[in-house]
């Protein structure tokens, strides 16, 4: 194992496991938001703003190495989407905390925590997943369960959409809590995304 | 002829057809159910999500040869892009009757049932040409006559979106109307996109 | 110099060129129509969409060129997505137009001028950046510059999204309204989507 841990593999590996950190720590700032007052809020959202940026040097950085690299770890378009897969994921979060900020939303529907958590659980075997690409090893667990969980968000976003149409009366706040709910079930989707990228790298090199 | 149907080129063909036919069996379904009761509607929503489920399949099967096969019968990429936009049109497709259902929309606007009937045309057409890869012949008839169509449901859903906000007064209603009329509208797009794709593919080979 | 200019350097650059000379002509029709009456906006959006015709028919022929030369200036796929963003940007300038007239929007929120405006501006920037991509020279103020716009127009769009739910009382003017301006959003992401893949090229010829 040790003697493959040469430069090459590590940069991107590491890299790709950072930037899925920021996806732990941008689910987690999301969570917290819920909680909050309205000036916490903005505050978290500010936070997850940091976030989202930090993930966007590193997927910038990636970018660039990558088009100075000749010989990648595996397939560089797969590299390429994979980056901008997880972008993808940090992106979505983001602008649902916008949104709720944005739109002065004071309480959300409960089940928008539950949405939540399954993507602060996506975020976080995408995590654990990253460094596992050098040796391809216990890849097929993650996205059999990343797989499960988007399963699960899609339920709840069904139900959750269920609930807005049938209980909220006011068209402007159905807009409202209806767009934010839709962008993480996004979020949701853009996991399930990574996960199908892994597998599709994991059987090319198989 | 026979001579060319070597097992290598067989399998693609084969798979992107039986994909495409899944296509013609949903968008009947989703004609079925536009004119069925609401038990009705909810149990052909469900045989539609079968149907995605099958296509769904036969995506994974394409990709999983894709990256186990040496020789393919055209450019890896293009099977490859091909196939997520036949995914996507069932995924359209299947979404619309999804909402359909979940949004308890009893009336629909007539010209979504023309809208429906343009997919299934598409869905048709497509079936029958994804076949034809396998010699590349006739194609151009299938390509000019699915961009014919497209630009019909666009007039269609241009209409339909004037009528919508010129006669629904509930602007809840209005949000549900509006999305399903527009997912119906992605839906041709994905078939075009097909088309597209479809037209690129033979210009290489010619 | 001189010497670079030959034939298969200078077709894709020209055809990229008037490509994006097209958005530019695109951005000032929009500007036109917002200041126009119905029937003039009727008009211009024609003139938009036919501005859109001619932009689809340059693309298709890039496409046309790109499958059968088989030496290209640059990264065969590269020319392809920049292509289809160039045209992405135009398609979304035009959706605008389209939406502002079918929804026959009388009164645009005044920003939305603003808005267009940084569209005009990046579209002048990259039909200038265009030809440039033959040396590879003087790249980088155009797409700091255009990112520097994109984070405009982004905050330009935060601030009439909460104008428009804190002011516009009926919700079917604000969807109306919503779209519009999430469009133009779309276009100038689009845009930055451009700068950011010259910016990929060029760090690749570097």
């Amino acid at each position: 194992m040790r003697l493959r841990l040469t430069p090459r593999d590590t940069t991107f590996f590491d890299l790709l496991g950072s930037l899925a950190r920021h996806l732990v720590t941008g689910a987690s700032l999301l969570a917290e938001l819920l909680g909050a007052d309205a000036e916490g809020r903005e505050k978290l959202a500010g936070r997850l703003r940091d976030e989202e940026h930090l993930a966007d040097e590193i997927a910038h950085e990636i970018m660039r190495r990558l088009n100075q690299t000749f010989v990648t770890p595996f397939d560089r378009d797969d590299i390429y989407a994979l980056t901008s897969a997880l972008d993808d994921c940090m992106d979505s979060m983001e602008e649902a905390a916008d949104l709720i900020v944005l739109y002065k939303v004071e309480e959300l529907p409960r089940r928008v925590s539950d949405q939540v958590q399954v993507l602060h659980r996506c975020a976080e075997l995408t995590a654990d997943a990253m460094p596992r690409l050098r040796t391809m090893g216990k890849l097929v667990d993650y996205w059999v369960e990343v797989n499960r969980l988007e399963n699960e968000a899609d339920k709840l976003h069904r139900k959750l959409i269920a609930h807005l149409f049938d209980d909220i009366a006011d068209p402007i706040l159905l807009i409202k809590l209806k767009e934010i709910v839709d962008v993480l079930e996004d979020a949701a989707d853009h996991f399930e995304k990574v996960a199908n990228m892994v597998e599709t790298i994991a059987l090319k090199e198989s």
